[in-house]
């Protein structure tokens, strides 16, 4: 489907309503009432065969009947019938039809046959389908004034905030917000079943409006994850996109064979491509219009060190308190600013932040305040909370605002906690589009979510590091091997050779199937060696005495061979044992798992966390889903709660950080060379001091069926 | 001050608004109008010498000058004058003083100074004050109906809330907030510096008014918390006590010198403190209001399962992901309910929690899901949840809630996501106090933490276990010893003794001060074994080598002994050596860290976490505050991240958990027994496998300077 049909579609010249109805309370009447009564600058014309006119409009028996060009045709016809007018809809030349009734996929699989009808029909035609299943569509923009839903015949004020919808009932109650709220939308779009337009085709066609600056989700599912991030990092540097994705904890983690595969649950992974979209995710309605009347209008910060100007100590404390939970910093007030502010406030002003201006603020100290603090270079963005007292006029400070702030370019929230009336001020605020809200920890979230974009927008553009020095055919062979063999996993000594292959770098190691060769190998690795069975019928290797640690001599690594091959030629008599893995015991250095695992939506999904079974109890790992970019390699470690640990906890040196970087921008490459590797943990991953490096110790690698 | 007097400030049959004044914009003026015309059914008296009426109502140049009794008077006039003013109140034989003004103890010195001379008087003549710099009180009692604020002239109606706001702000943006939404209220007290009157003198008066079902605070401090604890303990059990308490994130932790100090921040101890106190913690006025509006009128469910009924997926996904993400359950419906929901619903509908009546619900299908679900004894409350479409009559399924809910004593939360107006819907849930919100997610979460009150009404109750057999004189016997020598330590051999005097168990150990005397400890004590240098200079053994561990048998012990000797010697050969401590090593287990730290505030906290680095770094642990219940004990084990691991993570054998839980109360006994221990760290505490118990082997005690 081409971008310019959907404009097309969203600024019709033309709009048949088919199953248009005169029936009080049915939707086919709801839907042209809606259009007809709310300033459309095209023609709507009514259809259906039963009614001579609708609301005093002729009505036409079919689309083929009206004399006149279709640009889109909204429908809410019976289920059944859709098809055949979707087939009508083409013979009429008509680009787009927004599909209204329900029935189809989300009732089973009757439906889904019916759905799957239409789009052949549509796709036949060349007919872009927003819906079925939907609420249909409105656009404030005052050329086109349309509102074609059944939601309460409103249409909102033209605005900058979009909102898509996948929810019909989010999708109402998001309009029923705004009515209640007077926000000002650009356009509303309910995707319903997203049959055929979705997120992915409406993200360009908003780029482009005009109107449109920023971009507001309800998903419950992706079409394309691949797809959509590639938009969404491209137009979400210009318009910031947030997002509801709902589904949150139901999914849950599936069990898997790997320790990767049984720590990414489905949030997660979503929670980590959002990080990678430059999507911010948010937990409800309210916030996500909190968040888009800031984001519509104020520039992003520099950075996350936010200043709070108030005039009474309990909401400051609130609005810090929020500050920090949410991720962003108190600003540290310059000494200059500081004196500054001492020379204008009263003794009693509290002159840290959160700046107090006391009870007795007017406008004047508040104005000179804001001056102050904003030409602070340490401060990125503000809060200003004012709770009226007898001294304050709200709306000369509500004015005060709107003349100081736009000169510094930094990004402002109010929360105005008024006794009286703040409609008034309010008002003055929302000229210029500066966001107030009732409560000064809504104001504190906004702002610090307003860094976290500012953040994404200003940040280091990375490329994604290709290592020239893996050798791909090694790999190729070692994979073609096992498949030739049947085999859905490679054994020890095949995983660390692949992982070379790929410039990991290994604990020494050698496979060894006598004692000579055992005694030769460990001369050259040097003691101390672990010593580890290889059989394909030992998955749990400890569990039958296979593997034998911190072997500090030729006389006890001897003994230790004989005596776990005894001891499994005893437990296990039928193992056919492919030799022993000897390999260098690494002492010191921190544990570190690496892991990857594919996704069927996402694809390959890299995890990291730090070693041992603590970790895995608590879950606390980083996702990302590969390839990697410098930079997100970076970030995936530093997010992990655990991540004090490697910059050198209590006085214990920083480890060698950068070279986890590589290997996980290594297992990203690995991951989209060889899409038949299905899991890989890497357990442990042992990283030495700064500089010194790290070393694999011990990988799984299972394959595609 | 009695409660008596409380009772009947709260409830005056005539104040005196002293300070009341004619001027516009003022203060004086605002509250006289508001007792005036807010239909108080007292007598209300103007003071003020510079008016002869105010508001066409005669003024009183002083209190003195009423010829009639003043059971209350609020006091507006200069902070410099409040001490003469409530002189004369006294003289006057008043029960309380309002004290609106500011400029006290907020201000600085010279404030603390005027509040502290004003209480004097105060207390002399045995009056009771609410304030200073507090916005007032409301009582919307029909027999009282009083509101003595500066705020917008409006007294909520008559309903079961009452709200304590120690932030004038806070307590100024809650009655607008409770006006918008129309939410009922039994009282308002804004109880500013809390110079007197404050939340512990308030519990018991609204434990007693008949009026409130549910006390919501704002709180940035406690006046005393072991009162407070009591109180709320007692009272919270009949009526729910909800608090916001500011400031979390600000004071974070300070430096210590012992683990359990450095991870204990104010913030995570406050947490601790309102669990044990049974007050549920909330995170904004929004919440806090959300909740009372559903704790005054709805039953503490029996336990946390909960079940969704919707007419929308989406609204039902998004209510999971909350109540799930809140703590609470989804209800596992029995298979009966399930038939029975078949029998009645259509076949798209959803017939497993949430169950979705689909999108053409009316009234009808509403109660039978509803009456099928509330009768399934494994349901303990619902969410229902109903998006508007054309088949929906709000009202109709609105008068379904009403007549079906009370019936069953489960809690129940609404949620109306309206396309059309929801007030009728609403008004007719409110008759009978069905709390409505109009997102899902508020509706789950509040059900989320009225299942969180539930369990603390239905607790278990336990007592404070007092072991027997501790030997408090010995404990006594060493401190003496410690503060007779002017140490602020415990040396590791004093630290064993006295912990085994209270009953911990102990790793076999012994103080050894020749070699002779370590060979025969070895052999009693049996190999394998560790050795400790015990120095008062030496603060951190490991750093100079004063710790062996591992020693397997004789000649290994004679070795390591000499050796660690001639290293300290050389190292620190200033080091008074006190002898050598020789402990059996203990192999397997978990590690686990149990500590005590002495707050300023809160006295004796006790924390409980997992051992190592990493429980440290990602800050894993909990905290309560001593004496611990027996409950008290097993909850704080159970609420840290990493439990899953005592449980019998991976195949492992579950922990001996309850010797956990016995070592922490004996904790607890200690640190109420003997003040004068600062700090304590058993790191570790090795629990073994269940039944098999648990070993201190290390502790280390800090004494109060």
């Amino acid at each position: 489907m081409k971008n310019n049909d959907l404009k097309l579609i969203l600024n019709p010249r033309s709009v048949a309503v088919i199953g248009a109805s005169a029936r009080e309370d049915s939707v086919g009447r709801a839907v042209f009432a809606n259009i007809l009564f709310s300033g459309y600058k095209g023609i709507v014309y009514p259809v259906n065969p039963r009614f001579k006119s609708i609301l005093g409009v002729r009505t036409y028996p079919s689309i083929l009947d009206i004399p006149d060009e279709v640009d889109l045709a909204i429908v809410i016809v019976p289920n059944i019938t859709v098809r055949k007018v979707i087939e009508e809809c083409g013979a009429k030349g008509v680009k787009g039809a927004v599909v209204i009734t329900a029935g189809f996929r989300e009732i089973g699989a009757e439906g889904a046959r019916l759905e799957k009808e239409m789009m052949e029909v549509a796709r036949k035609y060349n007919i872009s389908i927003i819906g079925p299943n939907c609420v249909g569509i409105i656009n404030t923009d005052p050329q086109v004034s349309l509102n074609a839903t059944f939601a309460r015949p409103f249409i909102p004020r033209p605005g900058h905030i979009a909102f898509i919808s996948q929810s019909g009932a989010f999708g109402v109650a998001a309009l029923e917000y705004a009515r209640k709220r007077d926000i000002r939308l650009s356009k509303f779009i309910s995707v319903g079943n997203k049959a055929d337009v979705n997120e992915n085709t409406l993200l360009p066609a908003l780029r482009d409006d005009e109107q449109t600056k920023v971009i507001l989700l309800y998903l419950e599912d992706l079409v394309n994850p691949a797809e959509f991030m590639e938009l969404s990092r491209e137009i979400g540097e210009k318009k910031p996109i947030l997002a509801i994705k709902s589904g949150r904890t139901s999914a849950g983690a599936k069990a898997a064979s790997s320790h990767t595969g049984a720590l990414a649950g489905s949030d997660e992974i979503y929670n980590a491509f959002f990080t990678q979209a430059g999507v911010i995710r948010v937990e409800s309605l309210e916030e996500l219009f909190d968040c888009g009347l800031a984001f519509a209008t104020q520039p992003p910060p520099k950075s996350n060190r936010v200043a709070i100007i108030t005039n009474a100590g309990g909401p400051g404390i609130v609005a810090t308190d929020t500050i920090i939970r949410q991720g962003a910093r108190l600003a540290t007030l310059d000494e200059r600013t500081k004196e500054r502010l001492a020379r204008v406030l009263p003794p009693t002003a509290a002159l840290d932040n959160p700046v107090d201006l006391i009870g007795d603020a007017k406008e004047e100290r508040y104005e000179l305040a804001m001056r102050i603090v904003l030409e602070d270079d340490g401060v990125d963005g503000a809060v200003i909370i004012c709770t009226p007292t007898v001294f304050t006029n709200l709306e000369a400070i509500a004015q005060t605002i709107r003349d100081t702030v736009p000169r510094y370019g930094k990004p402002v929230t109010v929360c105005f906690m008024g006794t009286e009336d703040v409609e008034k001020a309010a008002k003055i605020l929302e000229e210029p589009g500066i966001p107030h809200y009732v409560f000064p920890e809504i104001a504190a979230k906004v702002m610090a979510r307003l860094t976290q974009y500012g953040w994404w927008v200003k940040r280091p553009l990375t490329g994604i590091k290709k290592f020239e020095d893996v050798d791909k055919k090694k790999v190729e062979v070692l994979l073609k091997k096992a498949k030739e063999e049947g085999r859905k996993f490679l054994p020890e000594p095949e995983s660390y050779a692949l992982l070379q292959a790929y410039g990991f770098p290994l604990a020494p190691f050698a496979l060894v199937k006598t004692e000579e060769e055992c005694l030769k190998e460990a001369e050259r690795i040097g003691f101390p060696v672990v010593l580890k069975v290889v059989s394909p019928q030992i998955l749990h290797k400890i569990d039958v005495g296979g593997v034998r640690l911190n072997i500090e001599n030729k006389d006890e690594l001897l003994r230790a061979y004989r005596e776990m091959l005894a001891t499994i030629e005893q437990k296990i008599p039928q193992a056919e044992i492919w030799g022993v893995l000897i390999q260098k015991m690494i002492k010191g250095g921190k544990e570190t798992i690496l892991g990857l695992k594919r996704d069927p939506l996402f694809g390959p999904v890299i995890m990291f966390g730090l070693g041992g079974v603590y970790v895995e109890a608590t879950r606390d790992v980083s996702f990302r889903i590969a390839p990697l970019r410098e930079l997100t390699a970076a970030r995936m470690i530093r997010e992990i709660r655990g991540y004090r640990i490697l910059e050198g906890f209590r006085g214990e040196e920083r480890s060698d950080v950068e070279k986890i970087e590589e290997c996980l921008k290594r297992l990203s490459q690995l991951a989209i060379d060889f899409p038949e590797i299905e899991e890989l943990d890497i357990n442990p991953l042992i990283v030495l001091n700064q500089g010194m490096g790290a070393l694999v110790v011990d990988a799984r690698i299972l394959l595609t069926a």
